[in-house]
């Protein structure tokens, strides 16, 4: 889905990172430039294809995405960062574009060097691989404990012409992702691409806005990564009128995009590691957003909360201490709390704090010894 | 050994609150008045105990507590406040003393009304049971999912006069005590009993000093309760020279009651729900001491370190991404961590940022089935 929009190719191959013999090398290209933006993990410790996508975007033009998962490239000093820097300059010249149009993440192992040997020989192939057909790949290449793809697309009609946004995303564990635009770590990734044209301020508004509500808005096991990312690449070859911020295209734009991410950050919680529960948590009458999300999380990342959902034990109890741990008060006689019964795979819980008039809504999973027995042997 | 100062008996029954017939109510009891003072857990929702015992030791003495399990009398509104008013007012008749003299406690399930039929009758009988050998009883009783007894005792001398220190504490699970002057929740309890003829001050100096090194230094879930709480009552008896702030003597005591603080807070993690692992996390090099903990406590609530430490997996980058999370960055090249063997039961973990000159140490546990087993079914 990722090649859906006009203009971009895509393949996803298997270079020998990953023991297991699966697709580990992913390739995204636009045929012509193309607008680029991205949001980072806000955590300290970033890996190096954050760093140098991040430099690279400040051109806010791009043309490829390479991604390798099985290793995060990440607390790898100057090694790691000549060895991204070899792999983005051969993939430029493979695709006979500037090094700086090149960006890269990568998913995996932290604290590991990138096994060089097997990933160099195996850009030129990824670069001869990228098809209109290759998206699949690409969203395979991209997963480590990933049960199943995301993908997601989305076309509306600007005049007479049809925009188009694609999108792939991996995820499943170390999902607490904080993403700004220097920001976050989970590792969740999400490359999207698109042939809208569009003004540069319109991407990233409509970026910023659909990841606060979608990947800021989950949380798996409370980890923030080191290599989270969200990536957009717009192309323009929809040709259709320029759309601008504050414009009714805009809006358009800016559902399908919020409609995207909110559709793959469900998956990374449905597909989240070991959970047999897809939990919904809104928090209402907050004081701010700011406690709303304090709450929200508070109770979303309690392993007593989300063990109690896994074993269908309703235990009120869980919620209010979660609650009062972040220092928000509760009052017996004007809190609602209406927890949905555990016994289906979809929970939801509201909050009615009648404190304020700020709302939130989360996604989170349960906590299952699957979760355990996946992270007590992942290395 | 909370009845090993002199003038102190105690007392636990089995009142009926708990299903399994398990022992659920303690008394303890100073013959003679006592200075008391206490701090509780952070939490913005306090369980009702807390609230009374904070008002009652306004006046800096007490003479016993009553303390019930399997019933945290938290989120439970006017009803909850009557309630344990009632219990502490009957006590105090029965034990020929002041109501304001009376402390209280409770552990157990958050959000539903005290079994008042089960526990009013069991007043009398458990003053009429106090003795100097109740000790074990009283600790048996205020216990939930603990797998073993926690006590401890310390005695020195003040002269020729010997002055004993002992306690008992609860606590397994929903453990990371935030302890203040009005303070935090896990739960965990520790009640304290102690001959010492001591000022004021000096006594609260001790335990605000001792908790912080303990209690406040652990975490099994990060999941802080609403009713965590430490009490210490001193009654004199020793009738030693008295303790004084900055004297030789505030040192011994001082010393002696971080001991026992210490031992009753490790004795909480070697019992922690599930746990095979008793971890040592040490930072050093931190910024400040609040960075240093974060560090420390970002790590201890990781369900991938801990479980990475259950599975005997050794995963630096688990480390170094809970450090990012908090704000906190890492040079490659002048960080040291250095993680024990995990193949052993007892686990450490060494970070020497090399930023600044702060440190601290907590104690965790790891994450296994166990723990989901427990709390998943725990109602």
């Amino acid at each position: 889905m990722i090649t859906k929009p006009k203009g971009f190719l895509a393949a996803g191959i298997s270079c020998g990172i990953k023991k297991s013999g699966k697709k580990d090398l992913a390739l995204i290209f636009s045929k012509t430039s193309a607008l680029a933006y991205g949001v980072f993990t806000a955590n300290k410790v970033k890996a190096v294809p954050l760093l140098i996508s991040a430099q690279h975007l400040r051109k806010g033009r791009a043309r490829a995405v390479i991604i390798n998962s099985g290793n995060a490239n990440c607390y790898t000093g100057k090694q790691g960062l000549k060895d991204a820097k070899k792999i983005i300059s051969l993939a430029a010249r493979k695709l006979g574009i500037k090094t700086t149009e090149v960006l890269a993440a990568s998913t995996g192992i932290i604290g590991k060097q990138l096994p060089m040997k097997k990933i160099l020989p195996a850009i030129k192939p990824v670069c001869s691989k990228l098809s209109k057909s290759g998206g699949v790949d690409a969203a395979k290449a991209i997963q480590t404990t990933d049960k199943f793809l995301k993908q997601a697309a989305k076309s509306f009609k600007i005049g007479k012409k049809t925009v188009s946004i694609g999108a792939m995303a991996k995820g499943a564990g170390m999902i607490f992702p904080n993403l700004t635009p220097l920001g976050k770590n989970a590792t969740m990734l999400c490359f999207i691409t698109s042939d809208a044209l569009i003004e540069f301020s319109a991407l990233k508004k409509a970026l910023d806005l659909s990841v606060e509500q979608s990947f800021d808005a989950i949380t798996v096991d409370g980890c923030m990564s080191t290599n989270d990312m969200v990536l957009i690449l717009a192309n323009g070859e929809a040709k259709n009128k320029k759309i601008k911020l504050s414009s009714r295209e805009f809006n358009m734009f800016r559902t399908a995009l919020s409609n995207i991410c909110q559709d793959l950050a469900k998956k990374i919680i449905l597909d989240a590691e070991g959970a047999t529960k897809f939990i919904k948590i809104n928090i209402k009458g907050a004081k701010s957003i700011a406690l709303a999300k304090k709450c929200a999380f508070s109770i979303a990342n309690s392993p007593l909360f989300k063990t109690a959902c896994f074993g269908e034990n309703r235990n009120i109890g869980r919620v209010i201490s979660a609650i009062g741990a972040v220092g928000v008060s509760l009052d017996e006689n004007k809190t609602k709390i209406n927890l949905s019964s555990l016994k289906k795979k979809n929970i939801f819980l509201n909050v009615d704090l009648k404190q304020g008039k700020s709302n939130t809504t989360v996604y989170t999973c349960d906590l299952s010894p699957e979760y355990i027995k996946i992270n007590a042997g992942y290395s």
